[in-house]
């Protein structure tokens, strides 16, 4: 977008001004983004997945107005990718392996920890993220309980007392983009349960079993979370992290933005350009092209370029999207796009850029 | 497009004023275009065909600029399409029908004939349109040859004496793309013969015809023509009307702009959009976007709207175009891009404005 933006400008006579920033909305592929706008390379943490088996995990960490803050997407531990090559265990996926990420983050002196949790294998409500700092999860004979959300249900007690003090002392930020409830018909069992392979027996299981853990930690902290919006997100785990370390949920894009200093950019910009894969209503529910919008002060134009533009001009003026193009650059199909997708961002950034200077000349 | 521009206006809350014009470039589709532009019915003339078959053909009439102007797609009565039911007879076939659309114009009281002369299935040089218009062609025994490019290697003289009057009054103006000599490698039948079901016989006769043709014309004006660029388009039509008529012979975009009073249209706009099926290298020789390119002020912006987009910028900015977009919404194919076509370059239209006007409004 920015070659083609200075492109436009050094046609026109003017020298454009670029400032790019890699965006993500707290989903797959946020830790990559966040690592290339801040320019480090991802710590490698050794640690296990959902199934307990060995595995490597990044974390990213940077300072950000002076708060030395990690960024770990969850599902490097405990994603479904990582245990694809086995049949899944819905019961006995646990959270545990994200622990060894945080432990790292807090070593290396992180005083924030910016979560994305989504693409998870787990429904343990984050009781193996909480055995992995230090809490003892125990049942009526003061036994730790296995791993995985099916053991929930023999949970008696939470023994915080060997928690590590400085997980205590983070300040916890949740990417989280849902809204379900923690139970019910449309809580984490019911509907996340099973794409990670869980039948109706199990998704009943596990239902009940985080209810029994909400009701160990309710009867613990004070404070019952489980109608909260999003404790059903990601398995539950919000709920360990929200109860015992009063972790912020927040939509992911708003989380991302604020840890890459987005609104400081397209505040001193003249117009923003954003991206989208597919540009349809969905795309205005959280998601960047809406988060950018949000941040843009109202007067300055934000414009879309996307692979396909499927959004009508009032869903526009509704969002307050300038304008929007698709990349296309006539009947191509989707791996001619795909294929050559940064020469056609480029080249439609281009074409719009000439067309709003244009206008500008025409003004000016 | 306007329609899209209109909304981008309404968008933004400004009051976008459009004027449309059809346009054509001389080549098929020109009639019914300029019927559009003027308002008016074609008329409709019983002639013959190529083959000498009954066939019906139109022209347009209308006053342009105090001229009393008929515009006549020659193809309607020598044009291919018309005898792709039977084989070709490239020796045969003649303009002869050609000549009932002239003499129809004339009776409306035409002044000037714009011609198109694309498409043609004859190969005679405008021999069959001069007898049909009342000169005689001649053998050497007096008799008049028969019809077709093969017969003129019996010419001998033309008789001109019963040519009607008023069309030796008439300004003929040729819309023609190509500057093929008449003969030779270059010539009408060497080039354009194949296509009209020339054999490699045939086409050696129709040049040594033409060549005959040629050398009476010559013979009988004073001037030879068979050099001059353009003869060699449509069979070697515009010879027999350069040679008798003083025909002027010109791009068909610049003739079609000039009946269509594009000019005074494009130099009040404060903006100019402009379309193609293709926007590539070959858009920018005498076609559409070339010819608005060329009539509209240098600077005042103009965008070009295409099915498919295959031009550089740098290659835009040597044409002097603003900007180039397809109408593509996303990953398409032909047919879909063709079957809702209006729409998509209204939408395409519609974001091009609401770009171009929030450039405006950030200058104004």
């Amino acid at each position: 977008m920015a070659e083609g933006a200075r492109r436009a400008g050094a046609s026109a006579g003017i020298e454009v001004q670029t400032e790019t920033l890699p965006f993500a909305d707290g989903g797959e592929g946020t830790l990559d983004a966040i690592c290339s706008a801040w320019g480090v390379q991802p710590q490698q943490v050794s640690t296990t997945d959902a199934l307990g088996r060995e595995v490597q995990a990044r974390y990213a960490v940077h300072s950000v107005e002076g708060a030395v803050t990690a960024v770990i997407e969850a599902a490097e531990a405990n994603g479904l990718p990582t245990v694809s090559d086995v049949p899944l265990q819905p019961l006995r996926a646990t959270t545990y392996g994200v622990g060894a990420l945080v432990s790292a983050a807090v070593e290396a002196g992180c005083e924030e920890v910016l979560l994305c949790i989504g693409g998870s294998a787990t429904t343990d409500g984050g009781a193996g993220l909480l055995q992995a700092l230090g809490a003892r999860l125990l049942d009526s004979s003061g036994e730790q309980i296995g791993p995985g959300g099916g053991a929930l249900a023999d949970l008696s007690r939470i023994d915080t007392e060997d928690l590590d003090p400085r997980v205590r002392g983070l300040r916890w930020r949740i990417a989280c983009d849902v809204i379900n409830p923690l139970l019910g018909p449309e809580g984490a069992a019911a509907v996340f349960g099973p794409q990670k392979g869980a039948d109706p027996q199990d998704v009943e299981e596990l239902d009940a079993a985080l209810g029994d853990f909400a009701d160990v930690l309710a009867a613990q902290t004070g404070q019952d979370v489980r109608e909260t919006p999003g404790m059903g997100a990601a398995g539950g785990l919000p709920m360990a992290l929200v109860s015992l370390f009063d972790a912020e949920i927040a939509p992911g894009g708003e989380l991302v933005a604020e840890v890459l200093g987005v609104q400081q950019v397209v505040t001193e910009a003249e117009i923003v350009l954003t991206g989208e894969g597919r540009l349809d209503s969905q795309s205005l529910g959280g998601k960047v092209v809406d988060t950018v919008r949000r941040l843009t002060p109202d007067q300055t134009p934000v414009f879309v370029l996307a692979g396909a533009v499927q959004i009508s001009a009032a869903e526009l003026d509704a969002a307050g999207l300038t304008a929007a193009l698709s990349i296309a650059r006539g009947p191509e199909t989707l791996e001619e796009l795909s294929a050559e997708a940064e020469a056609r961002i480029s080249s439609a950034a281009e074409q719009l850029i000439r067309t709003y200077l244009s206008g500008r000349a025409a003004a000016g």
